[in-house]
C-alpha cells in the first residue's frame, strides 16, 4: 500500500508499506483527500525532528470513508463518509481532568506524533471520527480540520456581532478565521503582504490592507472612531506583526495568537498595561469546533473552491510541498487514491 | 502654605506656593499623609518627564478630612476623612462611552497629570472623593489607593477560592495583591530577589521563593501536582520574569501584568499557544476597587503596620526619596501637616 512518507533531510517520498487490518476499536479508512498545511511544511523542513519518529507518515487535514471495522466497532458502517479530529488525549493529566483534553499534556496528535493520512488506507480508533454529511464533497471535507481551528480561534475571542475584527496574516488559516468571524457578525479587515493572496482576499469580499503601503494603525482608528479593533488575530508568525499588534486593539480588546512562534517575541506590555488588553492562546479545537466546521462546510459559508489551488495524487506528494513553499499557493490536497507518480 | 514639589533634576522641593479657595464643585482637603508609590520615584528620576509639567506638585496616595466646601458642594461635611481616587476622565472617548472611563483615552491621573496631594491643603472636584469610616486611621487610610490597585488585578484575575497564584515581585503591590488574593480564597506563593522583604513577606504568613536559590518551574509544578498555578501576577518588572513566567501557569491559566514595562519585553508565545493562556493588561482600578479597598483597610485585613516602613514630615520628603530609592523600604508616608525639615 503507498505511504507517503517523512524520511528526513527534506525529503517525502511514496513507499510501499504494510497493509494491517484495523485493530479492536478502530477503523480502516480510504483516504479520499489529504491536505497539506504549515505543520506538514514545518516536519518536511526538519523543525520538528525531535517530536517526529523516522520514517513518518504525516498528514492531518483529510475525507474519506471507512472501508473495514474493528472489532466491537459500534455506530458506524464501511462506506461511511468521515473526516478524522486527529487528537488523541490521555485523559488523566491536569488539563485533560480540567476538561481541555484538547490541549492535554500528553496529546498524541495524529499525523505529527502518530502516523498520518498520507496513505490509501489509514486506521485510526473510533473516537477520532467525526461524521460527514453526504452532500459534502470530500475534496472540501478535507478543509474540516483547519476550518475546525479558525472556528475555535473566533470562539475563543468571543466574537460578538458588530464587532471589528483585524486578520494579520492571510494564508489559509487567516482566510478561514476571517471568513468564520465575518459569519458570526463581525466586520473584518485583513493585512497581508502578498499581492496575490490580498487580491483572492478582497474578491472575497474582504477589506485588505498591505501594511507596507499604510499605516494599520491609522487605518484602523479611522475604521473604528479611533477606539480601535475589538479582536486582532495574530496569524503571521512575524514578530513585527506581533509587536504591532497592541496597538491596534481597542481598551478591553483581545489579541488572539494563532500562529506558532518559535522564538519568545518582544510584545509591547505598556499597551498592553494601559489599554488592558487580553492576549489569548489558541491551540487546535475541541470536538463541537469539528462540528461546526463540517456544517460551516456543508453550508457553503466556506469558500473551498477558491482555497484549494488545486490537487496532486499521492505518488506527487512532494510536488504538493514543493509548491506550497514557494509560496504559490493556498491549499493543495493529494488525493490518495490515486497514487502514479 | 507648604508643597513638595518636582522641580526636575532628580529634585524634590519644599516651596510655598499659593493657598487657593476651593472652585465650584470643588472641596478643600487638609492632606493628613501621602505614600510614596513607584510612579513617583519615576517622576522623580525624570522618566515621565514628558507628562509631568514642572514645577509639580506630585502625590496621590493619600488621606485627610475635608477643611472647605466649593460652592454648589452637597452630601459632604467639613472635617469628614476621606480619601480621593486620583483619575479625571473625559466621559466622551470610546474607552468612557464604553463603562471602562478607568482607562479613559484622555486620562487625567491627579498627581501625576495635574497637582497631586504632597501639600498641606489640595483641591480637588467632589466627585474623586471617596469616604472613610471614622474607624480608620488616617495613616492606614494612606494605603487605600495601593490597595485599589491590587483590589482591580486580583478582580482581573478572577480568582476563585482553591486557586494557587504566584505573585512575581514582593514590594508594596506585591504583598497588597499576595494579601488581596488570599482574601479571595487563593493559596499564594511570592517570589521576591530581596532577603528582608522575603523575611517580612514570610512574617506575613506566605509561602516566599528566592528565584536565585529555587527552581521556580520546579517548586510550582510539586505545588501544583504538576498543573501549574492558575495565576500569575507579574508585579516585578523585569524581563526575565515576564519571559519565565509562562512556564509557570495551568492549561488556560492567567498571567496578569502589573508592573510596569517600558520597553517591549520578550514573551514564549509558544506556552501561551501551548497551554491556551491568557495575559490580562490591568491598570488602575475602579471605583468599587476604591471602596473594597476601603473595606478591607477598616477590617483589618492589610497589614497596614507591616508595610508603612516609616513617616517624615511633609518638609523633609525628598528623604522618603532617598530612602525608597535605595530600596530598604516598603511603603514610606509624609505627613503632609507636619511641616518642619
Amino acid at each position: 500500500m503507498p505511504a507517503a512518507t517523512y524520511i528526513g533531510n527534506n525529503t517525502i517520498d511514496v513507499v510501499e508499506s504494510t497493509q494491517r487490518p484495523p485493530g479492536p476499536g478502530q477503523v480502516q479508512i480510504d483516504v479520499a483527500y489529504t491536505g497539506i498545511c504549515g505543520t506538514d511544511l514545518h516536519i518536511l523542513h526538519g523543525n520538528m525532528d525531535s517530536r517526529v519518529s523516522l520514517p513518518a507518515v504525516i498528514g492531518h487535514e483529510m475525507s474519506g470513508r471507512i472501508s473495514a471495522l474493528g472489532q466491537g466497532v459500534k455506530g458506524w458502517s464501511v462506506g461511511d463518509p468521515v473526516t478524522v479530529m486527529p487528537l488523541d488525549w490521555c485523559g488523566s493529566c491536569p488539563a485533560c481532568t480540567a476538561g481541555h483534553q484538547h490541549i492535554c499534556h500528553n496529546l498524541n496528535f495524529i499525523g505529527i506524533d502518530s502516523p498520518g493520512s498520507l496513505q490509501k488506507q489509514w486506521n485510526v480508533p473510533e473516537n477520532v471520527l467525526v461524521r460527514l454529511p453526504e452532500s459534502l464533497r470530500l475534496d472540501h471535507a478535507a478543509l474540516v480540520e483547519p476550518v475546525a481551528v479558525a472556528v475555535h480561534d473566533v470562539r475563543r475571542a468571543e466574537i460578538k456581532p458588530g464587532e471589528k475584527a483585524v486578520v494579520i496574516g492571510g494564508g489559509p488559516i487567516g482566510v478561514l478565521i476571517a471568513t468564520t468571524a465575518r459569519h458570526a457578525g463581525a466586520e473584518v479587515v485583513v493585512l497581508e503582504l502578498d499581492a496575490d493572496r490580498r487580491v483572492m482576499i478582497k474578491e472575497l469580499g474582504f477589506e485588505v490592507l498591505d501594511p507596507r503601503e499604510q499605516d494599520q494603525v491609522e487605518w484602523v482608528n479611522n475604521w473604528t472612531d479611533n477606539a480601535g479593533a475589538d479582536v486582532v488575530f495574530e496569524v503571521s508568525g512575524a514578530a513585527a506583526a506581533v509587536l504591532g499588534a497592541t496597538a491596534l486593539a481597542k481598551v478591553r480588546g483581545r489579541l488572539v495568537v494563532v500562529a506558532i512562534h518559535p522564538q519568545p517575541r518582544p510584545i509591547d506590555l505598556q499597551r498592553v498595561f494601559w489599554r488592558e488588553l487580553t492576549i489569548l492562546g489558541a491551540r487546535v479545537y475541541e470536538r463541537r469546533d469539528f462540528e461546526t466546521a463540517v456544517t460551516l462546510l456543508a453550508d457553503g459559508v466556506i469558500p473551498a473552491e477558491k482555497l484549494i489551488t488545486g490537487t496532486v495524487p499521492l505518488g506527487r506528494t512532494s510536488d504538493a510541498f514543493t509548491r506550497l513553499s514557494a509560496g504559490d499557493a493556498m491549499k493543495i490536497l493529494v488525493d490518495c487514491q490515486a497514487v502514479p507518480a
